[in-house]
């Protein structure tokens, strides 16, 4: 599954000016995109969700995976050609892989395993937040991730596992790859019903080694989730 | 308590040629929001304050402090869709929460004490001046401050309060944490009645080993405090 | 060879609520703009392509080939005097040249070589992505690419060629050198039908030792390839 | 006394289409505003200059020292209110502090001192040229200004007014600080007749070793100094 | 000579909706604003060039010498004031002046003789191409330029300059010293009828210590010498 992180802009002036016919037929035909969605979703053929986001980094946020980097393309496309989008600006958008880590131990092939296709095909949480940042890891002249045994970096990340570990329950999280993709190497989305865990989550992982010695973290989005009716109230 | 500081720049040339039919209708239903933010300070569920920015990164500040995110960012949208919105425009934002110190050495259950509480949530002091400025922690390849042991991390904190001891009299501050939030780890807003200290006290400071070796510092923002009467000045 | 990479945004509100007339008007010059275009393909006097670009760094890339600076220049303002032109707005860009390897081992003179010269003078696979990202080797304080022996960096670069061995089936390239032409050292133009591939080669290939202590990596962009139809439709 | 540099592009295509009645009320305007800032001059409660900038980075600067932030702020909020402001859009600014040198051997009140005093409420040197830049102190892992003892630090600074001697007869400065209050430490404003003379005391003064191993800095600017009637010129 | 390397770019839109009329009489009054400065030249008072920019970073560049910044600094605020710099928006710009070398061996006094004087006043060699970046010296932890020795610093300078011998028949240059007066170093702009001159020559000093060790470089510009006709086609 590829994933699309889609952070816009509302410019709130255009919209509060607009008719009310004008308003209507924008969110008329935005929920019917949305439908539409929601069939393929249906359908297990993609997921999504949209975000109201905290701060002045953005202001809605569409997060959405789909089999295909075409089938996202035509998504952003069919998108941008809405009524709505002449209400919406770019903000910053990510694109990356949902994919099996490199240092699962999991020797089965994951396509005949029901857990592992759930965690490759997976539907967005509808948590009531998203956490989401893109993160590399360090190539630096002394501490260098890329040069490291792939047994030490396995040791790295199974601490990094461990710290996490309680915090499982109540955090989902999916994992995306983007190298050659995008400009940093992994996306991070955390979805939880109470925001406090996802700092709380990261400061404790931030002693890890590899966290301390070997990450570099992109921008933090933190995002509302907004179901369908959510949305009319937002742009209400 | 989360906390949103959201700097904004006015279009001073749009706002004077607006009407003055359409100025006092902006500024009325903007009195009325700040009266609805004062009836929650009243309330003691939440605070805020007005600020003029110095120079040109900003105009007008909002700090804001509510008990969750989502009623931040419920009210963030409010603000989006005000009259007097239409002539702001965004400049800076930040997102954090009041937390209790790691390094702090009360033993006691800190929702029974008092003074805990009032620091875990207070009321923004009304004083003349805020200095604000988001920072992080170094991890630099060879001073890295998540691998150091927590003694060690707890002495060069207090070493750093020590030096700061002199200012508390006069300078007031609000620290929140923003991992996961928002781009650095932590922010900072200091309150004087004298803008000069805010340069003192950090000037002082900067020479202790925690700041040296492993401050690193965003932008600097100067806010004079606006109480209403001056804020209409402000867009008189 | 010289080479430029152009992203652009669309307006798609200016393009959405353009006349029907306009619209018209405006592919029709742009087809014919391809035709010329093709016409230059057709005569082994240049290449070119058209893709669509995931993601908000940019909506629409040409990718071009042409004998000299002039004619690229010349070519880019007649792009820029179309009517198209009007609603695409300037989102990156890479000038660069095709050259042979300097670690080549070919001794032969490559004007000779058939093969070395569809290499120098080669069309642009019409494959259904690219990736394309530019590229600078390190001149660190400890690790410098500039002052290791040669023999060094040819070992580094045939270790690098072995990595990529098994994905050469698959992709096609096109390396580009930038030094003195554009703010990267190289541009790597990478095309194949399956988009997972290029992150599986760049995957792959950070643990090289050359790309691992000695790349710097610009922005990624994943394109998909538009056909003259697929431009109809994207304009739709 | 406090500084702010602020620097704004002019939006001649606009000036120059505005009616000859616009232009004339609004340089009216402007130079009673000047008239005001002379008369603040005369009074010793402050200073200004205003210059003409070289390149791009702006058209004009404004350079003004008051008592206190607050004086600052209101002036700003004065002048972003004029007629004349409507062409000018921001391009920089900066916020500093005349502050006693750390490294001065002076022991006596300088408050009792006419020399200091002179320094502490200079009037600008209305010499033909400014040379404006903000720089920090290094806070690097091997080399960090600030973990130096004070001893050291002053040696370094001897030897950096030493160098600079030979050009104290030409250049006059204003040295301003401003940790806490901007995003570097220092801002640094040189006041000479002939503008090659910037270079070289920049130069010579850049294989000192507080310049060399310690240094980092903003971004330059250079401006020609406007007496009233040459800020007729310069919008005529 | 003071050096102004002035980059914007062309509002084609706007060029391109403009009345016959209004581009006739923008046209006119450029050329004769051409005109000046080629008296300016012809009386050995200045020099200047007039570029096509190839790719996005600009679309058209000029290159002006003058003997003193005020004349410069007047000059741009003439053309600031002409009808095409209406359709004309500021892309970058770059203030330099020339300089002798602090390496020269030369021992006579530099105006008294005639090549040297010819390198202080140099006329814009009118090749087909230009290649302009700036650049400083790094000031690193561990190698520092400035704290070099001067001795050593000419050894790696003599070296530099007999890499580039093999270019000078066919490159020409022009470096001019912009330490205090912009934000590089220095600025380095190269003339040559070939273009791939300019990587080559690029390619192979970087590997010269002084480059590969102490070079950083600012963005790389590329430009098309125009000639009056070839300003009117491209303003066609």
């Amino acid at each position: 599954m590829v994933a699309l992180h889609d952070f816009r802009k509302v410019d709130w002036e255009k919209w509060l000016y607009a008719s009310e016919t004008e308003k209507a037929a924008a969110l008329s035909e935005f929920h019917a995109l949305l439908k539409s969605w929601q069939s393929t979703e249906d359908n297990q053929a993609g997921s999504h969700a949209v975000y109201s986001i905290v701060g002045q980094k953005a202001d809605i946020m569409f997060m959405i995976l789909r089999p295909t980097i075409k089938e996202l393309n035509q998504l952003e496309l069919k998108l941008n050609k809405t009524e709505i989008a002449k209400y919406l600006s770019p903000a910053y958008s990510y694109v990356s892989i949902i994919e099996k880590s490199s240092y699962s131990k999991r020797e089965t092939d994951p396509y005949k395993d029901p857990e592992m296709m759930a965690k490759l095909h997976p539907n967005i949480p509808k948590s009531d937040y998203i956490c989401f940042y893109p993160m590399s890891k360090l190539r630096g002249e002394k501490n260098n991730w890329f040069t490291l045994e792939k047994e030490e970096r396995g040791r790295m990340m199974f601490d990094h596992i461990a710290t996490s570990k309680p915090y499982t329950k109540n955090i989902k999280r999916i994992i995306t790859g983007s190298i050659g993709l995008d400009d940093y190497e992994w996306g991070i989305s955390l979805f939880c019903d109470d925001p406090l865990q996802f700092k709380k989550l990261i400061y404790d992982t931030r002693f890890d080694e590899v966290s301390a010695k070997y990450a570099i973290f992109g921008s933090f989005y933190i995002g509302n989730y907004m179901a369908e009716e959510a949305i009319d109230i937002f742009f209400a």
